[in-house]
């Protein structure tokens, strides 16, 4: 056994409570090590000493370099002490916090035995159950659509479909949206995620100088009530961008530094160096180094309060449901901890999504986001479909790893995405490959998380880097794949199954093929993907739900419930099959 | 190179604040690995894509599996990005949130480089400054000294000196422990640790009726005030213990209950299955299972803000210096949240001392507790001192695995201690051999964490697991060993010395020696301990500062300024050196 990669943390991802009674344990090994068999070794801590429970752990997560077993407890008494028990070549190792050891002596496990003292309803991280069937649609809102046709339109400098630049303003606005509705509805989406919408004089708004307001470019707040409403009506949740980590120059309150300085009440609201904020010497912190959009103090009482009264006010006002944090791993853990408590008092099921580009396990205990942006599900899509960097397997291997970053609740809130507004476009990554969008978002709708599809990905919109990736949506159906349109919206139905919502996961490779399967009870749905460079053979029991390059042969198919053929080259194939049945 | 051995995560032990600028790096690799040189590649996250930084890593901890190395840098953009650079066999590989690769992109690191986004103030843990230098002595109150000579004495149930059994009265109390101040201040101990001293109808006063009242045994609530201000005056704080999982079934609020059972506005303050707590049938939930002490559900609101109220009237009414926090483990990191705000908010330097026995890692993340009671020392030191399962190899191993349990600022603050109320007395365990304790006290002043010594180890107090830990102070100085005890006020006085309140450490082993070395500036203090059953020879340039069991060969000593000679078996040595002058 390799010692020094076995893994268990109490307290962590790595044992975790679903409620106040269940709870998840996990064991890390190296993933070449023979294992034979894993046990828990349980009771409660204050009896331990005398008696013991055992349960066998699952083989359920391999990555790279690791292989994670699982269970479940379901527990009387939650206060747990326990040991694991490792069997490797007929041989039993314990395995406790003092490490592996070939005896253990119960009498003396108050020392060293793991525990999870007890389950307090308030270290729960509670799931926000619409997530599960969640689908989003993120829009930027500049380039989707243009509902106000009388408005003043004198900002406008780019004509809609141009190439967008940096400050281009193209004039799509919130009744644009509410106009828009119900085709976003009818692919099957029912999320939506926008970018900011608050006063703001750029384009992209996320350097806001009034926070209780609509852009006037966007429309006013009458219309972003009346598209909320409309898009409940249709059961779509609506999520904003709360951009709190610094703000316009031309916030009202950092106008009055500028003007007055140190005088001003709201000095200690940014992070100055000297007696007053210096443009062109930047002696006041900003975003990356924009020096019109100033740097909160997050640490200050009056912002803080400031800044929730917004976070709040916005979902008692117009019921919104859910808050996407911008730049939110330069905030304050302790920011977001009374964020949350804030939010969810108002709204318990209002999500909170950071975006935080990378592992961000320290702000998804359940004190503080529900879920991120999943960037690192986006590099893994490239690295598989664009850049070639993964096989099959180190694409299984990856996903895996991901599962294993945070706990189960946290999985489920996930906002996956292939791209979004600070990416390129999925499709121009893959070099204007259908095929490859087509298999990434069958992968993006059985993972685990919402998946989240960027505007105009539907219509093969393409794009490189900001401002390319904010190109306007095309309405001119003419010019649509209907095909592809169509494909798309048959595999964000998928969302809608049961298995897929709430099935377990395992996430392999044969050959070449890459294989992600989901089941619940007798149910199970699987996906296959070929992006090698030949053909690749499939064969399984059950029914095709949808495919892409699948070739079946002869007697294959739906009437014999036998699945034997190939599939092509970037071709994927989802099937519901006999659970078991492909012998994952 | 053991890849799976490979640890680092951002935002955790292995990269922490120390203040808005400062801030520790640490790397985790297999022991065995025969790395050649470890850097950090860093820069602001913003422009680490076309300029980096490097600094090299040091190897400073090892323990059984694996080594640590560390660095700490100095920003001024605190928004970090960072890679690793490992050589192995004249081979250079990169380390990023990725994994281990040969080659490495930093126009592409945005997706996997390790980040420290931002170092909020708020989220920093501050060092309580006085625990540097602070010298515990734990006493349990009723077994200590009777100061009230002329109060009721009709409680008392045994005569002092006896045996005490689970329900003797002793008739120890606070005037008691006022009029040894200078008694213990002498030992150089400037610290003390008082078990419960509210109204309680036990001895040991863990099940409390009135957490406002100092109960009338141990005297009154001005007796305390007296002696907080007799101890201040010595320079010597004082830290109560907070028992706040449970109460007493004598609590009024518990006994409303137990009258009016569901119609009790407190019915929620406690965790009832049932109508009504009915104590043969325990349907409430407890601390173990002792019936008499009910457990808070410190869920509920109003529960927290009358523990939150005595917590912070104790302060604010004496002026109290901290809190040691009774079964901490079994309540909410949501409310001991709350606690650390309202605490800190009243008196900043107010030390939070956790009783959790296991690593309690997900509770000292400078949100919640300063530290814990540090039971995995005392385990330690149990291996090594009295069960014989760990050399001394193993011994340093485990100290320096213990030291990477946590960040720098919760070592410093650890409440060390070899035993106490709840565990053997460590004379008893080491079967009453003087110099084992003396060698132990010694790594345990040596050892980052303030030492707590429970009362009357100096005067060599013997007892095994409760109650036979909690025996009479025997004040008839005819029985001391005074030796013993001068040596152990020699041990306490070095941790007045700057090297070993802030140097930094290295523990070690030399075949059979355990080397424990702390260090700054020029200025190196050496520990060597001998465990084993054969004399051990001790080489080295500096001078003897304390030791036992130490023959000099004759030139040897002070004058020359050379130690060479030989440690006996239980023998240990405590020497000023020249920097590095041990070859560590």
């Amino acid at each position: 056994m390799n010692e020094q990669g076995i893994m268990h943390v109490p307290d962590s991802k790595y044992c975790f409570p679903l409620d106040e009674r269940r709870l998840v344990l996990r064991l890390r090994l190296d993933r070449k090590d023979s294992i034979e068999k894993v046990e828990v070794i349980y009771e409660c801590k204050y009896v331990i000493h005398e008696k013991q429970r055992r349960v066998c752990m699952e083989r359920c997560y391999e990555d790279r370099l690791y292989a994670y077993y699982e269970t479940e407890l379901l527990l009387t008494d939650v206060r747990l002490a326990y040991v694991f028990r490792i069997w490797e070549d007929g041989k039993g190792y314990y395995f406790s916090e003092d490490g592996l050891s070939e005896t253990y002596d119960f009498t003396l496990g108050y020392f060293n035995f793991f525990q999870l003292p007890y389950i307090n309803k308030a270290d729960v991280h509670e799931e926000v159950d619409w997530m599960r069937e969640a689908v989003f649609y993120e829009i930027f809102v500049d380039r989707f659509c243009i509902g106000a046709e009388d408005k003043d339109k004198s900002y406008i400098n780019m004509k809609w479909g141009d190439k967008p630049a940096p400050k281009s303003f193209a004039g799509g606005d919130i009744p644009g949206i509410t106009k828009k509705l119900d085709y976003i509805s009818g692919l099957g989406v029912n999320a939506l995620y926008l970018t900011p919408i608050f006063r703001a004089v750029s384009n992209h708004k996320y350097d806001i100088s009034d926070y209780h307001t609509v852009d006037e470019h966007f429309g006013n707040n009458e219309d972003f009530g009346c598209m909320v409403k409309e898009a409940h009506k249709r059961g779509m949740r609506v999520v904003l961008d709360a951009v709190f980590n610094h703000c316009s120059e031309f916030l009202p309150q950092f106008q009055d530094v500028r003007r007055r300085g140190k005088d001003s009440p709201y000095f200690d609201w940014f992070i100055i160096d000297g007696d007053k904020p210096d443009r062109d010497q930047l002696n006041y912190e900003v975003f990356s180094f924009c020096a019109y959009m100033p740097k909160f103090n997050t640490s200050n009482k009056e912002v803080q309060e400031f800044l929730l009264d917004i976070a709040v006010s916005w979902i008692r006002k117009y019921d919104i449901d859910g808050w996407r944090l911008d730049v939110s791993d330069e905030i304050s853990h302790d920011f977001w901890r009374t964020f949350r408590k804030r939010v969810k008092e108002v709204k318990k099921d209002c999500v909170i999504i950071g975006e935080n580009w990378h592992d961000a396990n320290s702000f998804l205990h359940g004190d503080q986001y529900d879920s991120i942006m999943n960037y690192a599900f986006t590099k893994a899509c490239l690295d598989y479909y664009a850049f070639e960097n993964f096989g099959a397997q180190e694409f299984a291997w990856k996903l895996n790893e991901l599962l294993m970053r945070n706990t189960g609740q946290v999985n489920i809130m996930m906002m996956n995405l292939l791209d979004s507004h600070d990416t390129d476009r999925f499709y121009t990554s893959v070099c204007r490959n259908k095929d490859k969008v087509l298999s990434a978002i069958a992968v993006m709708c059985m993972f685990p998380g919402a998946p989240c599809i960027y505007y105009g990905t539907e219509i093969l919109l393409e794009g490189g880097y900001d401002p390319d990736n904010r190109r306007c949506f095309d309405w001119n159906r003419e010019n649509w794949d209907e095909d592809f349109c169509k494909r798309v919206t048959d595999l964000l139905e998928l969302r809608r199954q049961k298995v897929v919502q709430q099935g377990e996961i395992r996430i392999t490779s044969k050959g070449e093929l890459f294989c992600l399967s989901r089941f619940l009870g007798e149910e199970e749905f699987l996906l296959m993907a070929n992006e090698s460079k030949a053909e690749a053979a499939v064969q399984c029991k059950g029914n095709v739900l949808i495919g892409n390059h699948l070739i079946l042969n002869g007697e294959s198919g739906a009437k014999q419930g036998r699945i034997s053929g190939s599939l092509g080259k970037d071709g994927f194939m989802i099937a519901r099959i006999k659970k078991g049945g492909c012998g994952l």
